[in-house]
């Protein structure tokens, strides 16, 4: 009879039951690290056979049944494709995806899965930026569906993986026009539906305040760029007409003339991780605690 | 010589390059509906073999190259996780994935992409339900990170695929509680970062006033709900202790003896597709446009 151990694959070889030289037998497991969820993370960087695989896979699958795992997550980056369909062929899930890789999970108990669900917004911002002549810094881009209207815009753009709300406001106004700008306030938030498949769009209205005057315009994609009097960029008959560009300088008016209040930025300590993050609050209505 | 067709691939069987009884040749391409940017999308529902599917997607990339086609979608359900090897054979990349399809896309031109950044965030809500008597809604949760600490918290819960924010915190209230809501205002919002893995999360605090009384907790996963007086749920260590807990009692505070004002929603539609969104916006200080 001989004794059974359990060890993870080696980097080189790829082999499921085999002998050592003491005639011992030795099963080889997926590489995996334990999360914090009791699951184990499975992060395929090695080309294997679909069929190795699959048989790793399976008696991986066992120790960790046995072991009371829950959640399986196996990353599989895009070079790895040959592993989604056995993946797959054992129960596996898709997660989520990027362009370069694709993760796919299982949940082992009979209980309900607390597998987190996946992002379902893309996070864009609207830069007002408002130099002291209240005149707004605006954009004519060369491409998207302003293109060629003859629209004075503010900078837009989508916040990076990762990225602060407040830190993209002033990266895209950098990028488009070379203004250098100190981050005000949100002034509001809108969040709409669909806006690519099924994925959703929270758009914030950022206003900043300028801190160099001369601009430069990032060729690419901007037309044009100037500081245009706010009374101008509001009379255009794009601003007077639609929902959420005539709010825009409405908004943008009750800053000016009344004294509306957006929210600002407060840095946070996570208190499970200690990570930093930050608050949007009404900072005026607020006293610091 | 044979005249030469194109057409989209029939549902029954699959060929390329075939000839019809009058001696002509006919392509047979992927079914595929144009997008409103240059592009296809190509929503596959039925099986087919891999090589079959390697061959009419080499013929389609052809034909839609000749047409100046941009971005190229493949939509393809789990069940077709075969065809996924082959996608990425042809250079496609993965965009999304929920749990039953994989988006895959390719670029055709030269110039830079615009094909859409992935979604990135995921959106939760906290509702804190104050009655006139200020207790506030509050539950022990049968799972999770504050499971057994006896720490009695507001409902909270994850934003679900094109829901209304807003909607989230009344129907969890609903859930959680039994108790019906009307919704006030985002009275704050945190956005943290590697929330789950490199995925971010946006966390809005929203305040609700009760419409009912009666709590009837969900049983599954709330172990206790009730209604406390605000001061006593102020005053649990936890709430002193932290970031981010610290700012909601000092913000409810603050809206409880002050005039704290957050944001309200208001219906839009929307200039380009005319669907119907939500702006949150500071209220008390704008005038209605």
């Amino acid at each position: 009879m001989t004794s059974l151990e359990v060890g993870t694959m080696a980097n080189s070889s790829v082999g499921v039951d085999r002998v050592r030289e003491n005639g011992t037998r030795f099963i080889e497991l997926l590489p995996a690290t334990n999360d914090e969820h009791g699951g184990v993370i499975v992060d395929m960087k090695e080309a294997v056979e679909s069929a190795d695989f699959a048989t790793l896979l399976r008696a991986s699958m066992s120790q960790w049944r046995l072991q009371g795992k829950k959640g399986v997550w196996i990353k599989l980056p895009i070079e790895l494709v040959n592993l989604v369909e056995p993946a797959v062929k054992e129960g596996f899930r898709y997660h989520h995806a990027e362009p370069h890789y694709l993760m796919l999970v299982y949940w082992i108990p009979e209980t309900t899965s607390t597998i987190p669900a996946n992002a379902t917004h893309r996070v864009r911002v609207g830069a007002v930026v408002l130099n002291d002549k209240k005149e707004v810094l605006v954009v004519q881009e060369n491409a998207g569906r302003f293109k060629g209207t003859g629209v004075w815009k503010i900078p837009t753009g989508v916040v990076d993986e990762g990225e602060d709300i407040f830190k993209t406001a002033i990266r895209e106004v950098k990028e488009e026009t070379g203004i250098d700008t100190e981050f005000l306030e949100i002034l509001a938030f809108r969040q709409s539906h669909k806006s690519f498949f099924d994925k959703s769009d929270l758009f914030f209205l950022c206003m900043l305040h300028p801190q160099s005057f001369d601009i430069q315009r990032q060729e690419l994609e901007i037309e044009a760029a100037q500081w245009m009097p706010f009374e101008e960029y509001a009379a255009q008959p794009f601003n007077q007409q639609h929902g959420l560009f005539k709010f825009v300088t409405d908004i943008c008016l009750a800053k000016l003339h009344r004294n509306y209040t957006g929210f600002t930025p407060r840095p946070i300590k996570s208190f499970f991780s200690n990570q930093s993050s930050y608050l949007y609050l009404n900072g005026q209505d607020m006293v610091d605690p």
